[in-house]
């Protein structure tokens, strides 16, 4: 069990908009997710401005510890949308027009009655040696260089380019989750989460703590790769808890 | 205008529940809002696991090469709440039990009939030298340690300890901005924006598109110190876009 590889990613969002606090974040809850299934696990994010330098430092530093690495943000037309050229800089490749790229384009603008301007064209760029990754809500591709992936920031444009790549990643037994809801101070239990996951190797037990209804309870998520270790810790836990007078109420409250 | 001092800071997030995808953050735009009024500007966020690795080494980094750092997440009272744990290893000193921490967690539970247990009084624990940041929702207390302000994962909490925090900070001048929505697709007014931006010393124009009503638009976010000089490109961008035959519609669509 321990001695399974664990294969990661790290994510970088980029963008002055979540750095102002104008923008709320929706990229690593749903990336975190989907990389659940594809059996990857999340290990860090950053978040940095729109700045080549900045993006440049991120990228190597995700990349060199990560089996892949995730972008959003920075690849739409304007002049604040530097994400192609600060990649291709720190990976020391130059940046080519795609011509699938730009034939997607062409046909969407087409459709539309417009057609490619330099502006527009800006979205076929692409750090050389890299393919595309699909996205028919749009016509401006997510661009995909070895085990870098770049995403839009447009959270519903992210979701259809990560639709794309479902099943396309090697990766690991997925990681496996359990909720139990409480109503347990935490601060009651803490001897017994701790003794519970000791108790169960493989598994890791989160506690997140509320306040409803004018009581304290808690969630707790167990997780682990092994679904026969999760139901047996899970069991374990429900029984523990029973026993010290807070029976669970419910997958999650 | 460019030679006058920013003030920075860092942001660590801290928490599997992030990383997995099950808590969708809301800390990094709440503290990104509350730093623009207080003259300091949000440069960087991590989100890194329960991990005394992990976190260490992000504290070293962030606090290195800004004016502050911010932490949210594992103050708890149970066995994945690292956060002091970390911070106090990465920075070479100890952990002690604050005597007013501890007072004001016997005081809550006093009031509730209850008793600071062992597990409790982990929320005392702080790093030597630190002070206290006010909570009046929970005895539990955020900690300060020179720039450093390390505060609770629950946005809720974590509110109500930026609040405590108001008008402490030394910043510069708040960041200030001006949003206009417009029927622009973005990739046709790319070199205008780019235009307005270079004429404006000072200010920076982010485009965020969109596509609502069946139709693609994009809201335009003016960023800049001076209030001046943020106006004067508002109105410059805002003729420009209407002499392109694209008016303005309205502060934000």
């Amino acid at each position: 069990m321990t001695s399974e590889r664990i294969w990661t990613a790290g994510l970088l969002v980029i963008g002055d908009e979540i750095l102002s606090g104008r923008t709320q974040d929706r990229n690593i809850a749903q990336i975190a997710t989907w990389l659940n299934l594809q059996g990857v696990r999340l290990a860090e994010v950053r978040v940095v401005a729109d700045d080549m330098g900045a993006i440049g430092e991120a990228v190597n530093a995700l990349r060199a510890r990560n089996d892949y690495l995730f972008t959003t943000g920075g690849i739409g037309p304007t002049h604040d949308d530097i994400t192609v050229d600060a990649i291709a800089a720190a990976l020391g490749v130059g940046v080519v027009v795609h011509p699938k790229a730009r034939a997607a384009l062409e046909a969407y603008y087409a459709a539309r009655g417009g057609s490619v301007t330099e502006a527009r064209l800006r979205m076929a760029r692409v750090p050389e040696g890299a393919e595309l990754i699909e996205n028919k809500m749009s016509g401006a591709p997510g661009i995909r260089l070895n085990n870098i992936f770049i995403l839009a920031g447009v959270p519903h444009i992210a979701t259809l380019m990560l639709e794309a790549l479902s099943g396309q990643l090697e990766g690991g037994r997925p990681l496996l989750s359990r909720t139990i809801g409480c109503w347990a101070p935490e601060s009651e239990v803490a001897e017994l989460l701790r003794a519970t996951e000791a108790a169960h190797e493989g598994c890791q037990i989160g506690s997140y703590p509320f306040y409803k209804e004018g009581k304290a309870g808690a969630n707790f998520v167990i997780r682990s790769t092994d679904e026969g270790a999760l139901e047996a810790c899970a069991s374990d836990l429900g029984a523990r808890l029973q026993e010290a007078g807070m029976p669970v109420v419910g997958e999650e409250i």
